[in-house]
């Protein structure tokens, strides 16, 4: 992982259980696998603990890594590290995306609630008018009562939003190629087309994953369909929005938006994104920052107890999974 | 209730129910209890159906009421117009507040969870700076994970508050000088006194209501034991702080504040709540507005039927319970 991490991520807690747990010197954080340490290291290790920063796992490394057999990756998508060497060797991976999907739908769980209740929106207006004012006229249709929310992939995070939104009086939508109704009913939500979803939702959250298929997912099109004051909601990837499609909408002030990842990150300093009222952005920071990364850590720890007691891991990375996953 | 309050309150599914249970006009809504149209009506009322607006219902607008039996009121509070002369007559009442608790509620949890993320200061200074940050490392102990949040009341409110916040990775604090530690512990909270609350709360909400006792019930010496980069959040009202001490606080930039109510309201435009970067100001939006007009319409049909079926209500307001309430 990267070196300025480990002293975040790793709290006095975690690396306690992690060194009574294995043979593990706290000081060797590496991200770099050529240099003499590091290779002395993969020679004795059974076990990779790798968060963000991790270098390729590839056949040099194997090679180099003769015992290895695990790898607990304190933090959420393999993908960067975990190459097809490591899955022909059977080495077993295990990820805390789990614990870090929980900050993301925190984050979207706010921004949901914020966003039908106009509330930020709202204190711009007042800051700016600072005078009495009729905010429901102001505001037809403002407030959380009925409202409809349309969750975009039942990813992990997608997931745990759903299961955020429960107690709320919201209808909830979902849409994901690999859900069925039945899938969807059992997570609170009724299994929608991208179309209906976005013509029915007052909020559009997205929640799929990086791929190909899902560049552009929120198409000029989707977006159009989105009925007037409604809020798209992004803490995936920008490259999941036709951001010039979208950033068209929010200057006609059509649409709402949160947007916690842009294309690029981070934006132009003329970007309107900036400035727009009807706009939250945030520097991709709704995923594990601060006491959120002991979280992913302990995770992490969780999983090499159970490696030790040679029991399965509680969140195990399945290579047939990976490809429809982040 | 106010006349232009009614057509926002009163949805066209609402009016219907109440329309088919009672025997009720919809276009008589009064805010006079003295005009003919008003005592013509009284003289044969059974049911008063009130919210907001409604002016006090005394002996004088009893003593023309002879048939009058119960006060549906559709909003939260019916201390301004449910007089000693209504309990005296023996007369039921029922309330919405729990209904008008909910978006409270919300508003509270989405406050709390972008408090402790840090998420509007960090929006503010991205438009600020436009660069890459290490946005942890200027804002240490961002994040949800293991924070305290102390809430400040048992009231609907912030029972409902404590509910919602349960799935969170947050210990629940809890002040009320009404509730029992075993209480608080079936609200999945841990009873406190105010000052240790606010010494250990990342976030303190304030949900007591507004009565003699409580004036400036978070006092200049509570906000000084917060801890640094603690927020306030207040959704009650503006009495229930020192606002003087708190504006010291926020300027100095010791703590942060979600203020949904203020003194006076509306703020004078030389306040410096309406600039300050660590201070989400919005103007009393937190309770109904909008579509959550419906739901405590909703409630009063809810009530009526009950009513009209020999049922007890199901949010009866009792005479006992109203010195220690909103």
């Amino acid at each position: 992982m990267h070196r300025e991490l480990a002293p975040n991520l790793l709290d006095a807690r975690t690396l306690g259980r992690l060194t009574s747990l294995a043979d593990l010197d706290p000081a060797l954080v590496v991200d770099d696998f050529t240099t003499p340490e590091a290779r002395a290291a993969l020679a004795e290790a059974e076990i990779i603990v790798s968060s963000w920063g991790c270098p390729p796992i590839d056949e040099t490394v194997l090679a180099a890594a003769p015992r290895l057999r695990a790898v607990l990756h304190a933090a959420g998508s393999v993908k960067h590290h975990v190459t097809d060497a490591v899955w022909a060797r059977g080495i077993q991976v295990t990820s805390a995306a789990w614990a870090n999907a929980l900050p993301v739908a925190e984050y979207t769980v706010a921004a949901v609630l914020f966003a039908n209740k106009q509330a930020l929106r709202i204190s711009h207006e007042y800051r700016q008018n600072r005078a009495r004012r009729d905010w429901q006229h102001a505001h037809p249709g403002m407030g959380n009562y009925r409202k409809t929310v349309g969750i975009v992939g039942a990813s992990q995070i997608g997931r745990r939003v759903l299961e955020l939104l429960r107690p709320y009086d919201l209808e909830l939508l979902l849409h994901d190629p690999y859900v069925t109704p039945d899938e969807a009913s059992a997570l609170g939500a009724r299994a929608v087309q991208l179309p209906e979803l976005c013509t029915l939702s007052d909020v559009v959250s997205v929640h799929a994953p990086e791929l190909p298929d899902t560049h552009h997912l929120i198409s000029r099109r989707m977006l159009a369909l989105m009925p007037d004051g409604a809020t798209l909601v992004n803490t995936s990837r920008g490259s999941l929005i036709d951001q010039g499609a979208l950033v068209e909408e929010l200057v006609a002030g059509r649409l709402s938006a949160v947007l916690d990842v842009t294309t690029p990150e981070v934006l132009p300093a003329d970007s309107p994104l900036y400035e727009l009222p009807n706009v939250l952005l945030t520097p991709h920071i709704a995923g594990s920052l601060g006491n959120e990364l002991h979280r992913m850590a302990a995770a992490a720890a969780d999983e090499l107890a159970c490696y030790t007691a040679g029991l399965p891991f509680a969140h195990p990375v399945l290579p047939e999974a990976i490809h429809r996953t982040a």
